[in-house]
């Protein structure tokens, strides 16, 4: 022990309880440090073995499976030592919150500066540039809020100029079910989709690879343990069910929603592709970054009352920054680097909280399952280039993006990756990074199912 | 052999190869005749035991597991024997529309009159009112769709009378994502839900439970064997990836989703109950029934290609009939029977055909997975007492449906039961039933989750 202390002087930042003895988790700006520990599943590249479930530290991760079984979490209930075992998370976060907080401080106490298993745990330990993820959660049902007013208002100006905020949006969360089947891993391809559209405004109705494909900047949250059918989950209760954040991208096809989308809303227009990044990231570990909720400190409607609770509204809210890169062919065929188009903060864009999107889901009955996912809808800021889709940073197509090496950009072309990526910071160097939501476009490459295949 | 001939020289109808051992599946008016063998899970009433799949003939049902352990399935593949020893039908539908070809063609020979095998069967036949139902498929997605142009247009009309049909129904099959949680199982009762609402129209945002609480009259589909992401299922093909069908009522609150479904779609006013019947009828079974296809018959647009075909022209329609009971508190008190309130027939009152939504599902790339439900959405004909819902039945609350026992409904109240129940029937007496959806509405009873239970 005296040794591994007196190593530990060098550290960049905090003291022996603070800071991990993995080295790459002290430095600043590192998005895994030991206070941030998210959950994953992966397994090393081009294995094919079965997924497992690791913990990210530093640019390693844990592998939790062997932790599991080689005695590393004795302590643990016989529970939660089965359910890190698994291939996907659902049954670790299903034990609940109380649960996941006491695997978290294991975890901090295997993996601190001053662990007494440090030889132990070393072997247990990966690269994560050696692994492939996969979305980590099965994901039972998928929901997508409409929680940022700047994001409704500005796609409501293109459709009702001198009403761009319909009424009800700020009495509660709105929200619409989207597809589970098409959640994909950050790295996966999305193949530019077909459908029925008008080709330009008010144009001929024609079928054809999407001319407007888009990405949405999100934030999600997976629940934790969930509610039987018939009862609700109360507001200062909410957080309690929900696992962790991770960051989203509802890639959206505009020509194809904007024919198909009355009277039921989006349908085939963002159901081919929803790319979630691979980590969970608990609340725990946001606890730093709390703000106040917008919809209380700014509402003008007088919220139902599920709705409002004195904890949502001085700490209901989550500051997360989030930054959109994209990388065009152009660039990549150069080496150059991708570029940041646009940048949100989930806590000032969102209008609603985590919390009250939980509250309200529920409020009504349904039943919540662990592992389903709840995104915050397109994040956009108030100002130019704070924005969320490139809808709104075209003004609908009008005005093109320019990107620094001379290109522009309408809607997304083959070839282009978008990447998000999020994080917590404070002025003091604290910090908690999400990890990035990546996917590149691929050419519409028509691809009947064939009997053979069937 | 002889002795078994000779005894059925007494059945209703048809020859020993078109009738069973077991008498009530002869009998005319039968839903459950050999022609039929519709799947499902069940188990014993009350016993606790894991639910097992099963096959309906007569009043009976086939214990496919017991059936499977005691080699009465012989001859066929170890996949397939295995697959019907679960608990959902998932797997044994994901084998393939052949696969499950041979196997009903299998069970046929096993419960026809000339059966080789009766005195075996017989020990695994149950009758069908001692056993419990549960959800047949693990359901990944639930889609719902919009297919009847009566149903459209009599909903259009009370927003927009001059337009009531939008431009976009003649061109595809319009669809949103339904929750998949909440879809239960018939005899599951509906705790009216709660949620925000306009009291009476313009009147003032109140909170509590809603005033509009309706059923919708729907045919589903669930899907056998899904398509990979970023491939398409060709019209032709689709029915190949069809398990069966079911009948569903999906409950709506008429007024929480009025207040919430602009701009996204229905969530709240739709995600606490859907409520299916117990068995998968397969679309092998309802080949004597098939009608054209309307779309192709009435529609005025030219649809596009992936949306034709000469087969789903001449012949893509199911004719069956649906019929929809209400069972008040004051009836069942006097013991009397539940109403026929209203009648549709779906190949008549969907414009669009079960094949023409899988292949406009998956057009997009969107990928369908086994046991993925897809719901016609409410069905509604062209005459009075054809509506599906009471929202058009009773013109939006305003001309109060009338009932035989002098009571009247403009919306669901505490206690009524609502049962929808389908079937086929040539003129001929051939017949195939689909069981029935039932649920009873309880009153609103606030149950919020507190830490304890969470």
């Amino acid at each position: 022990m005296t040794a591994i202390n007196a190593s530990l002087d060098t550290h960049a930042m905090g003291s022996t309880t603070t800071t991990s003895f993995v080295e790459s988790a002290n430095v600043p700006g590192s998005n895994f440090p030991l206070q941030n520990l998210p959950f994953c599943v992966y397994r090393p590249c081009s294995s094919g073995v079965p997924f497992r479930i690791g913990v990210g530290i530093g640019s390693l991760l844990l592998d939790l499976r062997q932790a599991a079984r080689i005695g590393l979490l004795q302590g643990l209930s016989a529970e939660q030592i089965e359910a890190c075992q698994h291939s996907q998370l659902n049954s670790l976060f299903n034990l609940g919150r109380a649960s996941m907080v006491a695997l978290r401080e294991h975890l901090t106490a295997l993996l601190r500066s001053d662990s007494m298993d440090i030889e132990t745990v070393k072997p247990l330990l990966m690269e994560q540039s050696q692994v492939e993820f996969d979305v980590p959660f099965a994901i039972g049902d998928y929901t997508d809020f409409f929680a940022s007013v700047n994001h409704a208002t500005n796609v409501g100006k293109m459709y009702r100029p001198d009403t761009p905020l319909l009424p009800n949006f700020k009495t509660q969360p709105l929200a619409y079910h989207g597809r589970a089947s098409s959640v994909v891993m950050s790295g996966d391809t999305v193949v530019r989709p077909r459908g029925n559209y008008r080709d330009g405004h008010g144009g001929e109705l024609k079928f054809g690879p999407t001319n407007r494909l888009d990405f949405e900047v999100e934030i999600g949250v997976y629940i934790g343990r969930g509610n039987p059918r018939n009862t609700s989950i109360a507001l200062d209760e909410a957080e309690d069910h929900i696992a962790g954040v991770c960051v989203v991208n509802d890639w959206s096809a505009r020509d194809i929603q904007s024919w198909e989308t009355q009277p039921l809303g989006p349908f085939l227009g963002k159901n081919f592709a929803t790319t979630v990044s691979p980590w969970v990231v608990t609340l725990d570990a946001l606890e730093p970054y709390r703000q106040p909720a917008v919809s209380e400190a700014q509402g003008e409607a007088a919220l139902s009352d599920y709705l409002r609770s004195p904890r949502n509204q001085v700490k209901g809210g989550l500051a997360i920054q989030i930054e959109t890169y994209l990388q065009t062919p152009a660039m990549r065929e150069v080496g150059a680097p991708r570029e940041m188009i646009t940048a949100a903060r989930f806590d000032r864009d969102s209008f609603w909280t985590v919390g009250q999107m939980v509250a309200h889901h529920t409020v009504n009955g349904c039943n919540l399952r662990t592992g389903d996912l709840l995104a915050s809808g397109t994040l956009s800021g108030p100002t130019e280039r704070t924005e969320g889709c490139l809808l709104e940073l075209t003004r609908g197509g009008t005005v093109p993006l320019t990107l620094s090496n001379g290109e522009s950009r309408r809607f997304l072309e083959d070839g282009d990756e978008v990447t998000i990526t999020a994080f917590c910071a404070l002025e003091t160097g604290e910090r908690i990074g999400f990890g990035e939501s990546t996917g590149r476009v691929l050419a519409s490459t028509p691809n009947n199912l064939g009997k053979e295949q069937s």
